[in-house]
C-alpha cells in the first residue's frame, strides 16, 4: 500500500447534466471559466486545486456502470487522480479493504486514461483515475 | 453586484449520508483526517483550501428544504461561502439572474449562519452560505 493509496483530497467534480450546452452556459455565467480539455463533449473549469466538470448525465452513468433510473445514481461523483495505473489499482485495493462496494473494476478507458469506481457506504461514487493527458501532483491535484 | 457574487470555485462538498459514524469511519479508513468543528452530528474534513463535510442525509435535504424521496435529491450539495449576508443575497441574485431555480430564499439558519440554496438547471444543489464561524476568503476558500 503506497502513501498515494491513501485518500486525502478531492481532485474533481463531476456534475452529470442532460444538455451540456445549457449546462455551461449557466456555469459560465456563473463566473467559472472553462478551461483547456472543454469540448462539445464535456466541459473542465479549474476551481482552485480541483477541477468542477460537466459531463452528459446519461454518458456519466455508463462511464461509473450504475443504471440511470433515479434510484442510485447522484447524478455526481468524485474523483481522486493518481500518477500511474499501479496507483490506481492500489487506491482501490486500499478501498475496497475499507468497506468500499466495487461498481467498476479499474481498467483501460475509451478516453485513454485508466479508471475505476467504487461506492461509498450510501451509494456516492468516486472515481479513481489515471489521466495520462493531466497533470496531477502526490497530492491528488489536478492542473488542467 | 460585487465581483465576489461570481462563482469561481467549491468551498464545500457535502455528502449526505444515512449514518454519520459509519461514513466518518469509512473516510477516516480512506486517509481522510477530521478537522475542528466535527461532532456526532457534522463531520468536517479540510481538503487542501475546501472541505469535505458529511452531513446527515434527511437533515441536508430538510436544510435544502428538498423532499428526499429518492427524486430530485443528489444527496451531494456544492457551497460556496461569503463573507456576510450581504454578499450571499448578491450571489443568490446573481445565480437567478443566469437562470437558477430559487430552492430556499436566503435566510438566518439554526447553526448560526445565513444561507441559501438554489437550483442548476439539471437539479443539482448549491448552497451559498455566510458561516460566522468559519474564515473564507475573497476567493470563497475555507479553513476550518
Amino acid at each position: 500500500m503506497s502513501a498515494e493509496a491513501h485518500f486525502s483530497t478531492v481532485s474533481i467534480i463531476a456534475l452529470g447534466v442532460a444538455d451540456l450546452a445549457r449546462a455551461r452556459r449557466f456555469y459560465e455565467a456563473l463566473g467559472f471559466a472553462a478551461g483547456p480539455g472543454s469540448s462539445e463533449n464535456i466541459v473542465f473549469f479549474q476551481v482552485g486545486p480541483l477541477v468542477l466538470s460537466l459531463f452528459p448525465r446519461t454518458l456519466l452513468a455508463e462511464d461509473a456502470e450504475v443504471p440511470d433510473d433515479g434510484h442510485g445514481f447522484d447524478g455526481v461523483t468524485l474523483a481522486h487522480n493518481y500518477s500511474s495505473e499501479a496507483a490506481v489499482d492500489a487506491a482501490m485495493a486500499h478501498a475496497l479493504a475499507c468497506g468500499a462496494t466495487l461498481k467498476k473494476k479499474p481498467q483501460k478507458v475509451f478516453w485513454g486514461g485508466y479508471s475505476g469506481y467504487f461506492a461509498d457506504p450510501d451509494g456516492h461514487l468516486w472515481e479513481v483515475a489515471y489521466n495520462p493527458f493531466v497533470k496531477v501532483d502526490d497530492h491528488g491535484i489536478v492542473t488542467l
